[in-house]
């Protein structure tokens, strides 16, 4: 792209190189429609909850973005200096923009506040494949209630969201407070840290691993160790209905530790789980898992963790759980809740791995070819009419050879094509052709093509 | 929100406000939800006509961005170094992204492209009333087409979509090339900038100052003006038809001007018209108006802008027009195309000043009210049930009293409640109230409350 010849006079302008920064993609028709598919039918589940759109700026007061403390580092953060002097940044994620929102908003918010948010956020990561710089988060949450239904309700939208996609899955759910209880009950309280980071172990490295970091972490006795497999096991056993294994944890856990806050923690559990089963989760969807944390000291009570059944590899595809204190930074008034969201572009990996061909662009329906200038108009009227009538429908744009149209419908893989020359225009009606089977009927109106086309593709 | 008092030992953390940036805001429900359904209309309209959705990042190069210099001046753009040193900036506009986009992916376009792209731009303006520094543009391209009948297209999106959208409109159409061709058959082809920048105030500011504006900035003779008005005067005349005007046109330019140049650039015009008609635009929304230029340097064929039949001093609504070269920055191809934005944010403005109403949010159809910690998963599992049969559910999530629930349901605008409690458990039915009559029925199904609903939806 240099300019090697700087004396040659004539020389075009220097074209600037049109590249994306590194970590940013483009995203093509092929991408861009299902990706909008797969939020449309999420926007609807959503409504159908209840929860309402709302959105936040992109950019924000680093002050604001930063106290939350969510990041790893703020190395993170697109930040800088506005032309005012202002120090601001781009949001990282959708959860600190909601805190600083339901703040600044709250008296012309009802509680309690159902909302979603389905915007991009953007991290100075470093990339890796699937891993990009800005991304889609799609974010639900009920703020203002401690009520475990609305703890219900964010794991059946997880559900039935991920089913509307089409994804098989398993959903993970847990109490961080029954969890609490037993390392309370085991006497590791005060090693919480360290053994909520070694069970997060246990599916990749197994129990010896585990155990050895335990006591070495954790300072755990082997008798410590022992007890606590032993809780964890309850819920790794096969073919055991949730009830069963809620029934099983009332008898285990008193016995280690019978308070209160662990009765309550357990009857939390319970409700969330009997009002997941009644709002029509599928059973073999929803699985009970005590050793379920989800982030160190963020979630205080329901935790949920989705995956993929056909990818378990690709990891957490959604998940959430419940906080004491949303808004604890920037007001005085304590507002709980629970909420979620849904990976958007990791569940369009798992599309993408699963049926490829369900990711092919949705394109018009029909391709109204243009035959001679005369009937330019006609052409037209017929593209206008075919839409009112529910048809996708292109136009041809260039009076080029009718084999070129029809080459170029296949190649956008539009099935049917529509003849509206001068023949047609002279018996006002049209010919439709099936580019796929070669069969041709004349003699039809605007609109009984359309039922053709229309019947064609519903079946 | 400063620290009074230093010394006093317990005080709490200081609280962050919560502010938003200046010229920035938050979207709450009221607004982002009328928003949202726009958005969804015009996306369905842009498939009718087999345009594909696209996305490019939200940040790029500076200097791809500079390129073009469409901003008036660089002091507009969010520009900044990120972690890696690189000079980059957030997009204030999508047609550069467009253009970049393009050049890029060239290979994987099918030519024309048409594409659509709804998304936010950023540009530091001073923020006024209704003008903001982030907000949402809505664009639709014909890349890789010289046919007047993309041109028409457009036109046609422009207009379909405000009708979809609930707007009585005017659309103007212009052809910059018959404007040249009048401007070269005066002898005013030199001052033609001069004589653009006047004429554009033509509707604000009457004849007599416009003439006063072209005699001194544009060196015109009055005999010069008299005759520019008279060309002009053909398209202000009210009760003509298109058709009519365009005959007028084609008698009156060739006296001035008949070379080839103008002969073409009227059958353009022409055939944009008639297409605009077959199409189905309603004759009385078009208005072709030999004034309308829309920018000075930009568009070099057809032009459209479109404005509220209602509300016309709120200026602009969409607009768009042809242009030669989109790439000519990127890449050594030759791309013309064809395109227009609807000013979401303005088109939002006029349904909120004509219908209020219209904008108020979407709620829930029902409210399925909490009775007795016994019927809690019933009442759950009824509210999954309504929601299979199509309706949008709230439940209530605390036991509080069923008279403050209904208060709720009212202050949330949902027009009926179910109750779902101990006595409809005992039943296997459900009582629906309609809280704006009053009406109650007991011992329905759940399918048959979801009906109920349904149809007073509807009506």
């Amino acid at each position: 792209m240099t300019n090697n010849n700087p004396k040659k006079k004539d020389a075009k302008p220097k074209l600037i190189e049109p590249r994306v920064l590194k970590g940013f993609r483009d995203l093509l028709p092929a991408a861009a429609i299902p990706r909008q598919e797969m939020i449309r039918t999420l926007e609807d589940l959503f409504s159908s909850f209840g929860f309402c759109p709302i959105d936040t700026p992109a950019l924000e007061y680093s002050e604001v973005l930063l106290g939350k403390g969510g990041l790893e580092t703020d190395k993170q953060l697109f930040r800088f200096n506005d032309q005012g002097g202002r120090d601001i940044a781009l949001r990282f994620d959708l959860t600190v923009p909601l805190a600083r929102f339901v703040s600044a908003n709250l008296n012309d918010l009802p509680l309690p506040f159902k909302r979603y948010h389905i915007a991009p956020v953007w991290r100075a990561e470093k990339p890796q494949r699937g891993r990009y710089r800005e991304f889609v988060q799609c974010d639900f949450d009920i703020i203002g209630t401690d009520s475990v239904l609305a703890d219900a309700e964010i794991g059946s939208i997880i559900h039935f969201g991920l089913e509307r996609l089409g994804i098989r899955h398993t959903i993970r759910v847990n109490n961080r407070r029954v969890l609490n209880a037993v390392l309370g009950g085991i006497g590791a309280a005060e090693h919480q840290t360290a053994v909520l980071r070694a069970i997060d172990k246990l599916d990749k490295q197994g129990e010896d691993a585990v155990a050895e970091e335990l006591a070495r972490e954790a300072k755990l006795s082997p008798k410590q160790v022992q007890t606590l497999f032993q809780i964890f096991s309850l819920s790794r056993e096969t073919g055991v209905t949730p009830q069963q294994l809620l029934q099983g944890l009332c008898d285990a856990i008193p016995k280690l530790s019978d308070d209160s806050n662990s009765r309550e923690a357990l009857a939390q559990l319970e409700r969330t789980v009997m009002a997941l089963l009644a709002g029509g989760i599928v059973e073999r969807c929803l699985q009970i898992d005590l050793t379920l944390a989800r982030g160190l000291d963020y979630y205080t009570g329901t935790v949920f963790e989705a995956r993929s059944a056909d990818l378990p590899e690709i990891g957490s595809i959604a998940g959430g759980g419940r906080y004491d204190d949303l808004t604890g930074l920037y007001c005085s008034r304590r507002l709980p809740g629970v909420g979620a969201s849904i990976g958007l572009d990791r569940v369009l990996a798992v599309i993408e791995e699963l049926k490829p061909d369900k990711t092919k662009p949705a394109l018009a329906d029909v391709l109204v070819t243009l035959l001679d200038q005369s009937s330019e108009q006609y052409a037209v009227a017929t593209a206008a009419s075919l839409r009112q009538n529910g048809v996708r429908t292109e136009l041809s744009l260039e009076h080029s050879k009718l084999g070129n149209q029809f080459k170029m419908a296949e190649r956008k893989g539009i099935r049917f094509a529509i003849l509206a020359g001068e023949k047609e225009l002279g018996s006002n009606s049209v010919c439709l052709k099936d580019l796929v089977t070669g069969d041709q009927r004349e003699g039809l109106t605007a609109s009984e093509a359309a039922s053709l086309i229309l019947n064609q593709r519903r079946s």
